[in-house]
């Protein structure tokens, strides 16, 4: 293995398929229990979280990740904002004829270190093969599920008037490195995807401050889309501070290049959180104390409204409301 | 809605977006609780059994089904398998623009009909849109989470020499319905996919039968996949009796024609059952009691062998080794 290219033939239930099953898969991820049946067996107690996403990403590698870990951090961060930690996780490919298996070893690879980072097992998979010209290299469905601690309640529904908005740090990375990447551009400092997952920073987040009303990873449609669906979901107004919200100056140049706006650029590696006010400093804290929060800042604040809506103060003082985007603004960027 | 196509525009996380899951997949499919958030909540105590499942296949409408009911059976049957009860199943949708929004629907409502009978809810999703060219109208992978009942232990694993081995009916529908349609071939009798949730037919099969050792479903590569798949979990050999599978007549006309053996042809409505010798009658009788187990047989035994593998005694009375098939035979067939 490791030379060659997938064939049709490796996706059709035969031979050859649990041969790439075992030498691709299996050799990195490792298997359920017991290994070979159709369905993983976990054990678990109480309220669980269970999420999936489909992963499309083009390209297929970027600087700072891969669809692979793409796929892992997606799913374990999206069980991360309902407070779950993720008990496992399934991974199924639909593969363009042609890939070279060198491509999905490199891709399996990067879901095997995210896993691990995670801790989270891949317990279950599948594998399809279409032909060439009918998909786009590789396709990569992951679903998870967590258990959620008792006593924990986190949802988009629940932001409360008085809440601070934090931010775990810069945003925008990972639209622009994807970007950048298939537009062939080059800025003088590169832009890496922040492709990260969060289990453990949400864990001590929530450790130090058990006011933690919601959590979100604003993915596709950025913060703006994000913040959007939180103040339908509570019925509240969000006042967002522009001049708050962190934003890499490379981020900034490819942004203006581009004529793109990065409150609406996709991040993979970032948690909005809306907490209580007494626990604001205890919570930027915390996150600030993990690695992937240190840049962690307040960027607004949840108020009583009649209007679920999202109001935008601009650097320049101004209010002006601030929508979930209409139309196409970067696609295939997860 | 309900004219038009996708557009890229539907995947990206905005105004659009919204919209389209409101109107497509919410109406139809409900919502997870609490609905808007990035993961469902599921209760649940005890052993779980967790699958996935990729569906590309071509064409998305065939006769009995089309490529949504065939997601929510085939990932429902995995959960069967494990003798599990489903409590919640993912749906993440791949859509190639251009795919008619009529015919997206038209998928939704087979989804629906599909999770209705087999008593289960799509707790939550994903939509991703992709360049024309870049998919072949809609993929769909579904993941389902079910709980297993105290005591039952059923696996790939279990078989144990003396078992007899029974399909629920007869085997290749869903193969050659799909093929006939995609080649445009007509055949006197229709073919029709035996696509169907069978979750009720294996709770009543195990509550008859409690030494029900091995359930698999022979969907990609058949029966013949299916039982080497088995054969070597639990290191025996597996008698097929040629004679005694069940396969209708229009399915072997259209094999005859294709150059095809409905022992390799994909099924998606069938259970194999293995169980302990002094339940084999009860097992059959609670199978044919059921509307998708009346034509249930006996098709064979477990023996105790030095060697993992599938034996088939053939209509001559001949032995041979009935191996998985190496190499292509339907891709795309689910």
């Amino acid at each position: 293995m490791g030379e060659g290219r997938v064939l049709l033939a490796h996706g059709d239930g035969g031979e050859m398929m649990a041969d790439l099953i075992a030498r691709v898969f299996i050799s990195r991820l490792g298997t359920g229990d017991p290994p070979g049946d159709d369905a993983a067996r976990l054990a678990a107690a109480g309220q669980l979280a269970f999420t999936t996403d489909a992963f499309v990403v083009d390209p297929i590698f970027f600087p700072g990740g891969d669809i692979g870990r793409l796929a892992i951090c997606g799913t374990v961060n999206d069980l991360a904002t309902a407070g779950a930690r993720p008990l496992a996780v399934s991974a199924s490919f639909i593969i363009e004829e042609g890939l070279a298996i060198q491509d999905l070893e490199r891709i399996v690879d990067g879901m095997a270190r995210a896993a691990g980072e995670a801790e989270v097992q891949v317990a279950t998979g599948d594998t399809k093969v279409v032909p060439r010209g009918k998909a786009d290299g590789v396709y990569i469905t992951t679903s998870g599920v967590g258990a959620i601690p008792e006593g924990i309640s986190i949802s988009g529904a629940n932001a409360r008037p008085g809440d601070a908005v934090l931010v775990s740090g810069p945003v925008g990375d990972h639209g622009l490195a994807v970007l950048s990447r298939r537009e062939g551009l080059q800025f003088e400092a590169e832009i890496v995807s922040d492709c990260a997952p969060l289990g453990g920073m949400v864990q001590a987040l929530v450790a130090a401050a058990p006011g933690v009303h919601v959590l979100r990873d604003p993915t596709r449609g950025g913060l703006a889309a994000a913040l959007n669906e939180i103040a339908r979901q509570s019925q509240v107004e969000i006042e967002l501070l522009e001049s708050a919200v962190p934003v890499r100056p490379a981020v900034a140049v490819a942004c203006e290049l581009l004529g793109l706006d990065p409150l609406y650029a996709a991040n993979e590696g970032k948690m909005i959180v809306m907490v209580a006010p007494e626990q604001r400093e205890a919570a930027l804290a915390a996150l600030r104390a993990h690695p992937y929060g240190a840049e962690a800042a307040m960027i607004g604040s949840v108020r009583e409204s009649g209007t679920a809506r999202v109001l935008l103060q601009t650097a320049l003082g101004t209010h002006r409301i601030l929508d979930r985007h209409v139309g196409e603004q970067m696609p295939r960027i997860c």
